[in-house]
């Protein structure tokens, strides 16, 4: 035992799981260990069977979770050589909404062999998008019955979330439903297999299960409406008691104190999402400050005072984030894979080869000609809708658009134009919280992409009329993770009382400051007035174009 | 001599002037010869100086032309042994408005040492563009002072124009105006070379000149509005005797027939434009068959049986294509221009490597895979704008458009929607003549993509609703320019009476037929209104973000 403490944060992504292991007083990451899932995301066949999944399907094996803890938890501790006395807590982030039906004692239903050939039984991950259906269907009872739950998700319950999938397995394999004692997201279920608790944390069951900390689950004869087997399934499959973000959910049972090396009774924290949890990873503990998470999308969260109804946002959740808190989040479906497609559909053979010749990898050839050129100079203007558009339209059906095009166009010109288009898509985010009563003073941006282009997060400064700061963590959700792991430990253990304390002492940002430049931002201001003007004339209806091409392909598809 | 009759067509290009010597009776091209002009297009420097020219300037020389008869009109005759004798006429067609001032007797001023180094003694090719603020003096003055003639021009006469030009002459090289006896086409100008007779032609005076059958010249005052020292224009520079197409300029003269080894005597047709000389070569001597002539860009005539006002078209000359028809003329700025476009700026190495691979040039390959692609697959669509709109909004302001992209959109999927653009673009013209008085039923396409992209013209067949021919003629408008060499000799002397019994003996279409496909029609019918939809949006004033981002260009580009 040593006067340092540490937390341990396991933060479980799309196709792999990471222990961070954390100094407590002051954030340092002292060591990192990553476990990729032997069965990773399963969307083809059933793991050793030729049983074929549906188009749509994703699926994981809960087994793949449990192995992150044996496997990664060791190492941190072996790589730091941190005495399991001197771990004072741990805590865990999610995906989400991933799902899984289990037995009461939390056993998967897939680990059971009378179900392991059923799709169902097995984990369905957050893109899992075959309960589209069953969304459909929710949504148009949720507004013909009137219910303003709606509101508080941007007018709409996502295929992704989780009783469109917990509806569309009592559709497809009732049977499964039957079995099922509990149905549990994945962020809760790794922390009952910790702690021997089954605890539902108030994060997923906020932004993904129509639970608010006011009304609770939308009432009995709702779900009554959807379908009569479904009218109790609250208290038939989930539960009324919800945990609160910064709570202890329990402490680590012999069990998992030998898979991990950890000590029986180490203190482990209410599940959190990774989204979530980065947002006091990134400093922020208060409102005002919206942390944008900048990967393949852009998820953007800030803290509000009071409750405010903002329109297209992804969800609002009393407590959701930071206790005292609304969080909210909005997102937008494309942005690095924005610039992925581009780079392998459009840029053309001699600027990899003067990539190459210049020893630069494409994206930073791209971004140094794209850089190169004055805001407005390419004449170029783009609607970032290549995977539709998740805030503030809420619209899966949207496409892309690129407009001023001439013969003397570049591709640096291009990839330019899509990097200002997520940007003039994050200003419309920001905006429509202003709006509504959620001010953004400042940006905090974390994720993949703050690290490798600069660029883009000047344009978002200028675009944003923005200061924008970066978290310093390598690993921002698992920082966030192991935050929360020293708040379950407590003061008195050597951890902290609150996560307010625990950012102020752990989370830090860097140096770097991206400060608006007036000049670009007088230009940026009159081409963000074009955007929103393509913007309302393709996405709210006036023109459905999008649409009706994507029918058109649809229907052309199936008739041929 | 023989029983076989010959005529010669000269065609004259931007880069280089060709000779076909071709058998009158049937229309066979015979013998083929290219002279690619020395000093080419002059756009950076005058030959053999430092004088560095003015951007949009694009100038010629004169002697360029002449060695094109020095050069291609023996080796036709030596390659195909025909006798001189049997050569009964030659014609000749120029691009237009290609104009040059010249001495009383036809001698260039650019030959005269006095003004060698003054870029406007050159001739003033087709693209010269520099002359673009007298264009927009001139169609304000037209506007405001409500002559009519902008009516025959779609509402605009172009920089590229006769007057245009002369007056940045008179604007920028007063003397070289002065020093100038007359101002011609290099079309009559090459005429006169070979006949020793000014003639000026009524296809270029009419599309060009703002010449009509009707109403002559605008009138003094118009002139004397512009400028006071061009009130006289047309009598101290031009000429108010007007040469018909089909109709003899003279004989060739005896130095002509030394530099050519052709017989002086020998009759020579009045000068014609090298697309309207294709009309009659590609078969079409009555109303309602389109010719199009599809390259780089896209040029649409068809003849009318009466006067027409439609808007947006380049212009309509009373007899300016075959004697007794109204021809009418559209055009599209940007087709095979597009498609160069995209293959240089928008396709992935990867494209390349398998085009390589299996041995096609990779406009072949993107062709393959477009053309396994159904109608609306794509769920995109373009607008073709990338080089502005000729037909039908005549506005070079505006720029391309794509919608509908998705993170799974491919490059072939790109380049048909571009090819698919430029089909759209076509019918809008077709339509715009329909609904104003001038049928198109049949196309009938030359030039060089209707070669080289099969799926392109199966997609206009199926986009238009028409069957499409193709001109068999290798030469298209060399082979027109010789048919107007034979009608020059008449038939007493081995020709034709007229360019109708010409066009019947001598000009051909390939068996290949494109027949709509009734299917793809009704997927087209569907995408097309969604075009106009677009077009009229973006093309008639509802939105100008594509005028506003090309200013904004241009203004930040200045104060940078």
């Amino acid at each position: 035992m040593s006067d340092r403490k540490y937390s341990i944060g396991v933060d479980f992504g799309t196709e792999s799981g990471r222990a961070v292991l954390v100094d407590v007083s002051n954030g340092h990451e002292v060591a990192t260990a990553v476990y990729q899932y032997a069965n990773g995301v399963i969307d083809e066949n059933l793991p050793d069977t030729d049983i074929p999944l549906d188009p749509d399907f994703a699926l994981q094996d809960p087994n793949d979770y449990l192995d992150v803890f044996k496997k990664t938890i060791p190492a941190v501790l072996h790589e730091s050589g941190v005495s399991p006395e001197d771990v004072i807590g741990i805590g865990s982030d999610f995906t989400a909404c991933t799902v899984l039906p289990t037995k009461a004692d939390g056993t998967p239903l897939c680990f059971l062999p009378e179900f392991r050939n059923n799709p169902h039984a097995w984990v369905k991950l957050w893109k899992h998008h075959a309960a589209q259906p069953e969304a459909n269907q929710l949504n148009d009872a949720a507004k013909s019955l009137g219910y303003e739950f709606l509101d508080r998700y941007g007018g709409k319950i996502s295929s992704e979330w989780f009783f469109p999938k917990l509806w569309q397995t009592l559709d497809e394999a009732p049977e499964i439903y039957a079995a099922a004692d509990r149905y549990i997201e994945a962020a809760d279920w790794v922390i009952w297999m910790l702690s021997g608790v089954e605890t539902r944390n108030n994060c997923t069951a906020g932004y993904k299960a129509i639970w608010s900390k006011k009304d609770g689950y939308p009432p009995k004869e709702f779900f009554k409406a959807l379908n009569p087997q479904l009218e109790n399934v609250v208290d038939e499959k989930l539960s009324r008691q919800i945990a609160y973000l910064g709570d202890r959910a329990g402490t680590l049972t012999a069990e998992a104190a030998a898979w991990t090396g950890l000590k029986e009774g180490t203190p482990v924290a209410v599940a959190n999402v990774d989204a979530h949890v980065s947002v006091p990873a990134a400093t922020v503990v208060e409102s005002g400050r919206m942390v944008i998470i900048m990967g393949t999308s852009n998820c953007h969260m800030v803290l509000g005072d009071s409750e405010n109804i903002v329109p297209g946002m992804c969800g609002y959740v009393e407590d959701g984030i930071i206790p005292g808190f609304f969080g909210y989040e909005a997102g937008q479906s494309c942005v690095g894979d924005h610039f992925a497609w581009f780079v392998e559909n459009c840029v053309p053979q001699s600027y990899h080869q003067d990539a190459a010749s210049k020893g630069l990898d494409i994206h930073a050839y791209l971004e140094e000609k794209a850089a190169s050129l004055l805001p407005g100079e390419s004449g170029l203007l783009a609607l970032d809708w290549w995977n539709g558009n998740r805030s503030v339209l809420v619209d899966v059906d949207l496409t892309g658009l690129l407009i001023g095009q001439t013969l003397a166009t570049k591709p640096e010109e291009m990839y330019r134009a899509l990097i200002e288009a997520t940007a003039y898509g994050t200003r419309i985010i920001i905006e429509t919280f202003e709006q509504h009563g959620v001010p953004v003073n400042e940006i905090v941006a974390t994720g993949g992409l703050p690290d490798r282009n600069l660029l883009l997060m000047q344009i978002y400064a200028d675009v944003t009329g923005r200061e924008i700061r970066v978290s310093a963590a390598k690993q921002t959700p698992a920082l966030g993770s192991a935050m929360f792991g020293a708040v379950a430990a407590g003061k008195a253990a050597g951890g902290y009382d609150t996560i307010y304390a625990a950012s102020q002492a752990m989370a830090h940002l860097r140096d770097e400051l991206y400060i608006p430049n007036p000049e670009h931002q007088a230009v940026y201001d009159q081409l963000y007035a074009e955007y929103v003007r393509l913007h309302d004339y393709f996405g709210r209806g006036e023109n459905d174009v999008m649409k009706r091409l994507k029918s058109l392909k649809v229907s052309v598809l199936k008739s041929s």
